[in-house]
């Protein structure tokens, strides 16, 4: 037995979603004779937060599936004692005592603590926009806001609405809002649409958006939400670049969150400069007897606590359920360590499903942190089945050891799976190695004999062990836009797969199958790059150059597949 | 650079389908200069084995797409001289010689090597059983096989069809059998189909094929296959028992395998007691210049290779990949280790998928190795989602440290990805308190914030950790054939849930929410098994009762889910 310590301890939670909820239920299961008390601001405790935005586009139809707990069900069934519509305003450390306020009625209350537990979540940002308060402008984070937002469409006949960022639940509003037979238009001011993916990887749910008639605007900010008619009825949205927008009788502002911890820093809780809790691994606030969990703590990022510890703040369901379960146990005393936030995330857009797990280039390029990348493109299951579809899968890794920093994936079906794996790959500390050799199940109808996790792992592998070198999307459209005789583009596709404009500008074709006939074409003193489709086929061409004495060639990452889809915005994917 | 050794090295290899064709183009990517000869004892290689039974049941119906290469595209792209019908009858060492012969003409030829990679595979069993040699019966292994299969089901107009087996291949063929209108039995000399899960997990794709009008006949083996009228018209199948079955126009054999390697002993080259071939860990035979890889291998286990290294034999495509893609690693200088198999599983038996990793229950109970088990029955993603499915999950593990054995899994819905999940964690060393703190990627459509695997995990941990004991399905069963009254049985679902005979026999009905004022009504002095549903509300009432000084208490593992689906056999599951 681990678990010690069970004197009937004075429980007190603050924040009753995931983390807190989590917490409570796991207190009580290690002991029955300690006072549990749970403070909630609003109604509702342990509500499905990321299920709203399907609610509102009805997907979710049943309102009651929505409190995955009520409060009356948590005291029934834990013997918590829960406090709803009550808002803490007051830590006082040195009293243990927390005081709070009922929202309703305005009464006062204080509840002392031996240990207390913070889930104190973030909220939606609201920046110091000219019209940000007018009424047909909704953030998303309680079930009232749900509510709110769908009765909204109704009541007001909503036809245009504005989603202000193109973050995960902005971009979840849009589609259930196309759902709902809304025309969207999507603003963000970053140059792509969510920000965790690589832009190369964002573009392909971009097209998927568009297709669905959702309008996109990069690149552009929110300047004023100017009131139309009746204050009511909407808003033209004024943008920075000078443009205005339809009136839309409806905005959500999806611009990010902050974490809602004026109450911990006021008692003098360590923060950061952002305001998120800083704990140590056992998720402890710099006060004794104080601990945080979920959405408003920084956490710690493993990939990048290589020699270092980083630190970041992620804001995701299942680490806050995790951290809620574990500070019971240490509470209780067993020894336990967080080892960190690895930011698994995945979103579906129509008919497209999108996931990721730990950094991204743009995140190592600002640390300055060396990296390669593959891109491949295979099939979900094995290619001779019927139904099979590309996965567009992306592995971010250290050239050094094949340390894996990240890995992002786009496409129809077996998209998350992928990226599970990856995650468990990197809370294992496996490397690309590793994912080469990975034993996965397969049939014909579910796998491949080799999974796209094993030919990305490959892929990685053989550029670690010195067995290719690659060129990214990005390095090859600076070629083009500063050509140079120096370098020569080979295409080794058959000229059947080449149809009109679907080459890379200035590449010649030769196909895999005649190149070691044709290399009297080739000229030894010109840097050399090999293309094909998905690039399997191209470093085939890339081992037969090198080995017939070439020495400066390079095998374009992901090749075509990746580079036409970074190529002309609003295009039609070729596949 | 860690390849060294180009030096055009003669590499002969014997068999051409997974593993040879894999270490035949690999050889070529990494040396140019090498002769690289592959003999194919049929006229195809590198053809898609796992696909056939989906041509057969017209699933496929591209007979093109089941080459994945030919003959002239492996010449093509990879200068390999393949050469097919052709049979290799003796290996000579002494001399790095192999002699073959080509099986349409007669012709001998001998190849010299400087390496030679056997890639022998396996071929159906064809047990001594009267009339096993009648035309009607069919082995599958090549695509001649399978075209011969499919002809038949035409030609003879199949109606009923017997398939003895009820491993991997057996099913799939009786499940595409069936999707061709053939009514099929089934007969298997176990107690049950799919040997690779236990039972409780098995009778799930049982009963789908039932629903399926397949009939199944266990624990009876076949007599004789009898023939009737014409040769070609059929035969009746006389079971063990006596029973005869109806006239089957057609009998699919897939008793299983063996290796193919008679060749490989008559060269001295050292065999297991089944005949598979001994490698070391970098699949060098015990023959100097000699490898061998796939199906015909013996391999490590690595899961039981903890204090001593332990082997089995698996026939698996993607295994057979990797071992053909590290032998030329290794003869190119590259210092590689296969690790071993995990038995990474997976099949789709209609709206079912099973899928399993590591070692079962049979084979840990036949070494004496202790074990625990949990069972649990999440949904694939969140429940609040339409569509939300259970997934019957089993995890068997070391209850002194959490080390894990294996996985298993059956459902209707992303079944394989926690299997996929389970197998990287083994493979990465991980344990249950890993699982329980996996962070996975998350979506209301395709996730939960606890998904499946961390529930699974926690399950297990709990137990690790001392915070429940579980009773099995099958201690229960052995307590109900023999009643005591030390033993009550204590039911916390709700009355409304619990309709008529859906009550385990015997228990009594608390709700997990009224547990606490009802405590008088539980003796102090009995043996205490709860249950609910799947095993969650159970394990509250468990903490609650152990918690109040109860010290004789049990959690029935999977609760009623996993017990009903075991009682009895060709009953409709309840859910």
């Amino acid at each position: 037995m681990t678990f010690s310590a069970k004197n009937g301890k004075k429980i007190v939670i603050v924040g009753g979603v995931a983390g807190g909820a989590s917490a409570a239920a796991r207190a009580r299961r290690l002991d029955e004779k300690s006072t549990i008390t749970l403070i909630q601001s609003g109604p509702d405790v342990s509500y499905a937060s990321c299920g709203m935005p399907y609610y509102i586009g009805h997907e979710i139809v049943d309102r009651s599936v929505m409190s995955v707990q009520t409060p009356e069900s948590l005291r029934q069934r834990f013997n918590i004692d829960v406090i709803v519509n009550t808002r803490v305003f007051k830590i006082e450390p040195n009293h243990k005592l927390v005081k709070a306020k009922n929202e309703l009625t305005g009464e006062e209350s204080a509840y002392e603590y031996d240990e207390l537990i913070l889930a104190l979540g973030a909220e939606p940002l609201e920046p110091p926009i000219p019209g940000i308060h007018h009424p047909s402008l909704f953030k998303l984070r309680t079930l009232q806001d749900m509510d709110h937002i769908s009765s909204w469409i109704d009541d007001k006949n909503v036809k245009h609405c504005v989603v202000a960022g193109a973050g995960f639940v902005g971009l979840e509003m849009v589609e259930q809002l196309v759902k709902r037979n809304v025309k969207v238009t999507l603003v963000e001011l970053a140059d792509q649409i969510l920000g965790p993916l690589d832009p190369e990887m964002a573009v392909v749910l971009q097209r998927e958006l568009e297709k669905n008639g959702v309008e996109i605007i990069l690149k552009d900010g929110i300047k004023e939400f100017i009131a139309k008619g009746d204050e009511r009825s909407g808003t033209v949205v004024q943008l920075q670049s000078g443009r205005k927008l339809p009136i839309a009788e409806m905005t959500i502002l999806g611009l990010g969150v902050r974490p809602d911890t004026a109450v911990a820093k006021d008692a003098g809780i360590n923060v950061s400069s952002r305001g998120h809790i800083i704990v140590d691994d056992q998720l402890r606030t710099s006060i004794d007897h104080i601990w945080a969990v979920g959405d408003s703590v920084l956490v710690r990022n493993p990939i990048l606590s290589r020699e270092v510890d980083e630190y970041w703040a992620v804001t995701l369901a299942g680490p806050a359920n995790r951290q809620g379960r574990m500070v019971p146990d240490i509470i209780y005393g067993k020894n336990r360590r967080y080892k960190g936030t690895y930011g698994a995330s995945v979103i579906r857009i129509f008919g497209y499903i999108a996931a990721c797990v730990g950094v991204n280039e743009k995140m190592l390029r600002s640390k300055n942190i060396p990296f390669s990348v593959v891109h491949v493109h295979p099939n979900q299951h094995a290619g001779y089945y019927p139904g099979a579809k590309s996965i567009n899968l992306k592995l971010i890794f250290d050239p050094k050891d094949g340390h894996i920093f990240g890995g992002s994936a786009v496409g129809e079906d077996g998209v998350e799976k992928r990226i599970d794996i990856i995650s468990t790959a990197i809370q294992g500390g496996m490397t690309v190695h590793d994912l080469a050799d990975l034993e996965l199940c397969y049939a014909p109808p579910v796998g491949s004999a080799k999974d796209p996790i094993n030919i990305a792992g490959m892929a990685a592998q053989n550029e670690v062990d010195g067995l290719v070198k690659q060129i990214d999307w990005k390095e090859l459209k600076e070629l083009e836009e500063h050509p140079s005789k120096e370098v020569m583009v080979i295409d080794v596709r058959n000229p059947s797969e080449i149809s009109k404009g679907k080459l890379i500008p200035n590449a010649i074709n030769i196909p895999l199958n005649s190149l070691r006939e044709r290399l009297n074409e080739i000229p030894h003193d010109k840097e050399i790059v090999v293309s094909c489709m998905s690039g399997q086929r191209s470093y085939y061409a890339y081992r037969i150059l090198v080995e017939n004495g070439y020495d400066k060639v390079r095998n374009l990452s992901g090749a075509y597949k990746t580079y036409q889809s970074t190529k002309v915005q609003n295009q039609q994917p070729s596949q």
